[in-house]
């Protein structure tokens, strides 16, 4: 079994705020996420996808094909949106990065030919990350 | 002449959108950065002060007082804010890296001591950034 | 299950020495590392805790919590010390980055307020990094 | 288990080009990648080993020694090569990632002292990464 | 003035050999990289223009424009490519990072609408980096 | 003119003190970096030369001498040192990066034959770098 990860990157703006809490409770829990008024990201998605390599190409994935599957379904759907606005999947949710890969790995997964996928990797910041391996 | 840099990390949202401008003319020009509901990115600010060292410290100044400078003069008013609705020196600016480096100048020169400011240098994504020496 | 990842760095120094082997010997087997003066690194500390994220917050954990957590029990007892003087759960142990990481594992294991830590991992250089899992 | 890993780099030649394909089918299904005249990356060779510290050195195995068997059985064979032409473990292969990774586990593996050979990944490019565990 | 850097990146093959000298002075002289069968980079290519920034836009150079000049002008003709056979305007010099960045000046100079161009910067490895500021 | 970059790391030891200052004083003044054990980091050091490609190379200077030079100049002086007791040319200074830069320089400068040294950037952490340009 050999894993092959490609990264695409997008920025966003989000807002961390739960409506069911006061303002009071919301700045608590979330300081300065919960700005009223957004804040933003720039975020690295790492896609990985398990398999073994094709014989005629040496390949598990093509991974031009693995880059034009991860901006079709995923990096045209949040690249510059909002995440609480802008995006079906997250309304009814935080759009904390958990939240946000769950998500991703749904969108992803039923469109990898010849491959299974192996994990969501998404950096918020170059001190935080979140990886789901769908289970 | 010694140059000192130091490195201190915001986020924020913008929009760049031309209230004189059409949202057809807007979203040629500016393309997915005009986007209604903001996005956002992971800025890295780069400030570089020149100066000789001084004899007891060894130090053109000391780099926790330049970060104390940078926190409260520039991040505590840029960092999870919205460039367009939050801060006062940028309304009346399209908040482009460009601009928002001239104004972090501003902020932040009159207050180093025993140095000058040699340059801002103001990093969006991976691939861009832009550097400001003040005239 | 998610795993979230939280970075914080410090620096310190530390010389690999047997005392129960000749200076030549420390030499040969720890080369520079042996040095007599001490030297030191700045690290990179990655802390994986898992979990399902909760439904009020969108979390596994609060990452600025996580890392309040990571700066009293770890990065307060190691930045800017020297691990073979300054830290008494490393006196009797070379201060190896694998024993280190397991340190930090029973430091900081008993305080994770809703999930479970997964890995530890210390990056020395650019080069150079341990993972530990606890067993 | 502590897992321990080692970074070297090298950089080499390839082109991608199944000979039992026409040159349009090698253009379409590799794009670049199979020009004619060879193309190239500085490559990020990471080789992770687990086992347990020496009580005397605290090491896993010494990174020096772990260094200098890479640069042995690897980075000598590779480095500023074309892997199409001067690589016989590679000859009748696509000179993948996939299959290069392969290639390295079996020229790494038998020479690791005290400790078990765990993850090779080989970084192509910032985007683009491979991982094999021997299985 | 204000100085706006775009990033864009490539990857080609070279080989630095100097046909008036016999192979061993190629060999002695430029060592690994004489190698006959060439090797390749991973190239990072930094462009840095200046100018005051457009009170509508609040750009020196639209950044997205910049991007499409550089790669038009200079990933296209290089990305991919043996710069020794491929690339006429190195044909009879060294491809050396130094003759590179002064044929990419050349290239792009003529194509910045509305600043001026300062800077070529050509990233080969982690360690080594060529900056041209056109004389 | 073309200026050439090389990087190469080292690390070692230091602790910023002054000998005429009371340890309140000194603690004030320089925090966890007067700690009385020494503390180290992991420094890059990029050295830039300034000149006109060779003909016969395309170089301004062949960059594995230059590399060569600053080892043998620089980092074989200061790798796993502690820089206050180890390094003739610091002990009568403080070891802060400003006085590091200001030796590096003078250490280099009369050994590059055929270029002239036109920077010594020394990085002590990601935060945080001096430069010095002769002068």
């Amino acid at each position: 079994m050999f894993y092959l990860t490609r990264r695409e990157t997008f920025n966003g703006a989000h807002r961390l705020s739960n409506p069911n809490w006061s303002e009071e409770k919301n700045v608590e829990v979330f300081g300065k996420c919960a700005n009223r008024n957004w804040h933003g990201h720039n975020f690295e998605l790492f896609v990985t996808v398990k398999g073994e390599p094709d014989t005629d190409t040496g390949f598990i994935i093509n991974v031009h094909e693995l880059s034009r599957i991860m901006k079709q379904e995923v990096t045209e759907k949040l690249d510059h949106k909002n995440f609480n606005l802008d995006v079906p999947e997250l309304k009814d949710k935080m759009p904390s990065i958990e939240n946000i890969v769950k998500v991703i790995w749904q969108w992803l997964e039923p469109h990898l030919p010849g491959c299974r996928l192996h994990c969501i990797k998404l950096v918020e910041t170059e001190n935080i990350y979140v990886e789901y391996y769908g289970e």
